[in-house]
């Protein structure tokens, strides 16, 4: 099938309308009508090949949601008309631990829903940014979220899971005292869920003026992370700290805020290296340093169904396919609260 | 009292026989005659002032063992003849969260057995470097190994607790394949505790001629480090790597040898940093970095027991009191298998 995308044949090329094509549906095969997209961060480095590896034409998009359109033979968990969603990832190995733990994100076989293997033409994945998908059953969320909220629950799908899955694995929740460092797409979605598991959450931000967003979205308390004596008062108090800026930036303030065993997890890569952490922070209270990258499907799962249960979506600004270029020059000044979701019935409109 | 000791009035002195006061021990002191003192790195940072803030007259030595000379009123849990350790520290505050748990090395308020606050003269600790210490009698352990292994159990209060806390923490046991990096005084004791709790040891060295030595302490494999190819065999493979190496250098070859979810712990501080690890590393197996700081008292008393259980001790040489600057500049080369033992008896002789 031909569908209508929006695409990049090359890192120099905006972002236009292009046609794609679009596998006929296997046996275990969900085709879903896309309703709307994320944007994210990724989605940009990829399309400009600011990481490595970048293959043309590029379509971009992990923050899927839509509707199914049809269902493969052997496809018994997706009927035609659900509300579903896809992540950051559509296939994986299936076979090794970590996909028989349901830790598919951390599979080396995984498989992006753009610039991955795929046997379909072009011969690599594309994304999200168009009018249908075509995704294996196991892949495909099921979103029980009301459906004049989609779009705001698109980017759970990546900004949602992202911060979701550390936050549990670190178990935030009653008792426990959480940090959360940059409030932008991840950030944002970190107060609102550390808030909803019933953690102690404090916002770390640069800017005095997101104070009041900050304790809007869930915080229970702001520090502005310029000011030291702001959080020299929080000094060696907190279980966990979600790290949500990719930026480079001195990670010893806030090792410095943990309790003895208290870990402070990045979710961001920088594209130069931070500045190298002080050990005696680590050493003197046994405190880790760690990362996490997305969630696995299962943990997907459970986090939609969280978000519908406590009333969680993303703030977004929602845009049309062709705004998608202007929406990356706001994204990269962070003029944007939180996530744009490009709205697919406006593609080829 | 009065008791002999060896120490440095200044950084840029030789250590050399000097004499100390001892307080007459209160109630819930323990006098204890010395025995054997282990000679640390640390030791040596301390007197020559390479770490900030050493005060003088410096008398090292925090790896001692010897024999009870006189209890005070209220000890209950050590009597005269008794023989005992003391490791690097000789208070704390005794009612923090650290303290309670049995976590004293992680309290605020540690004491270190040398150039910690003490309202003793002279105003600081001294250290095992002499023929008598009073502690109080929760900072001190039983020893229960034979008396011809008191030597080598010396080092086990600093050496030998610095490496087994962190392997039980992180679980190294039966199952589990653990990395040791360096064989020096904390590594081969690294390797005599992991081969002993059960687990796959794997010794990492960058020098082709310790592959024997290595294997003789318990290492299961042994990977020289500068061989990417050897390094290779071994991706994604360790549930915990202990890095015993405090000299800096690139960690990112060994974070890369994590299992998902797998734990680096640096047990050495560098005195100018490491490379900046690559976070890509940690986030895309959910990699942790870690650091650890010696062990707790009931944690030291249960490695005390468990090495005698297993009959574990370290390789040791023996020095006079008066060849503590030529073991120091053996040490700096290396040159020790694998840990310097002063003998007390010999002060004043
Ligand atoms: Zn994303
Ligand atoms: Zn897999
Ligand atoms: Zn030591
Ligand atoms: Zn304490």
């Amino acid at each position: 099938m031909t569908v209508l995308a929006y695409g990049t044949p090359a890192a120099d090329t905006p972002l236009s309308q292009m046609e794609i094509i679009r596998r006929a549906p296997g046996p275990h095969d969900v085709q879903i009508d896309i309703l709307f997209c994320g944007i994210c961060h990724s989605d940009l480095h990829q399309a400009r090949s600011e990481w490595a590896g970048t293959l043309y034409p590029c379509v971009p998009g992990h923050e899927i949601v839509g509707r199914v359109a049809a269902v493969g033979g052997h496809v018994g968990s997706h009927k035609v008309g659900d509300l579903v969603g896809v992540g950051c990832m559509v296939d994986s190995c299936q076979h090794c631990a970590d996909c028989d733990e349901g830790l598919e994100n951390y599979c080396d076989g995984m498989v992006g829903t753009y610039n991955g293997p795929s046997p379909d033409a072009p011969g690599h994945t594309l994304g999200g940014y168009s009018q249908q998908v075509v995704v294996h059953e196991r892949y495909v969320l099921k979103v029980s979220h009301p459906e004049e909220q989609l779009a705001a629950v698109a980017p759970l799908l990546c900004a949602g899971i992202t911060t979701y899955s550390p936050l549990r694995h670190w178990q935030a929740g009653p008792g426990k005292k959480v940090g959360v460092v940059g409030i932008g797409g991840l950030g944002h979605m970190g107060l609102k869920l550390a808030h909803a598991m019933g953690a102690h959450v404090v916002a770390f931000t640069t800017s005095e003026s997101k104070r009041a967003d900050a304790l809007a979205l869930g915080a229970d308390e702001v520090v502005v992370s310029r000011h030291p004596e702001e959080m020299a008062a929080h000094a060696k108090s907190f279980d966990f700290i979600l790290n949500t800026v990719a930026a480079p930036h001195d990670l010893d303030p806030f090792l410095g805020l943990l309790k003895r065993d208290g870990t402070m997890t990045l979710v961001g890569a920088p594209a130069s290296p931070h500045p190298s952490p002080n050990v005696f922070g680590f050493i003197t209270k046994r405190r880790s340093l760690a990362g996490s990258m997305i969630g696995g499907i299962p943990e997907t799962q459970e986090m939609l169904d969280f978000c519908a249960e406590h009333g969680i979506t993303s703030d977004i600004e929602m845009i049309r396919a062709e705004q998608i270029e202007t929406a990356y020059e706001r994204m990269l000044k962070g003029d944007v609260k939180y996530r744009f979701v490009m709205d697919i019935a406006t593609m080829g409109q």
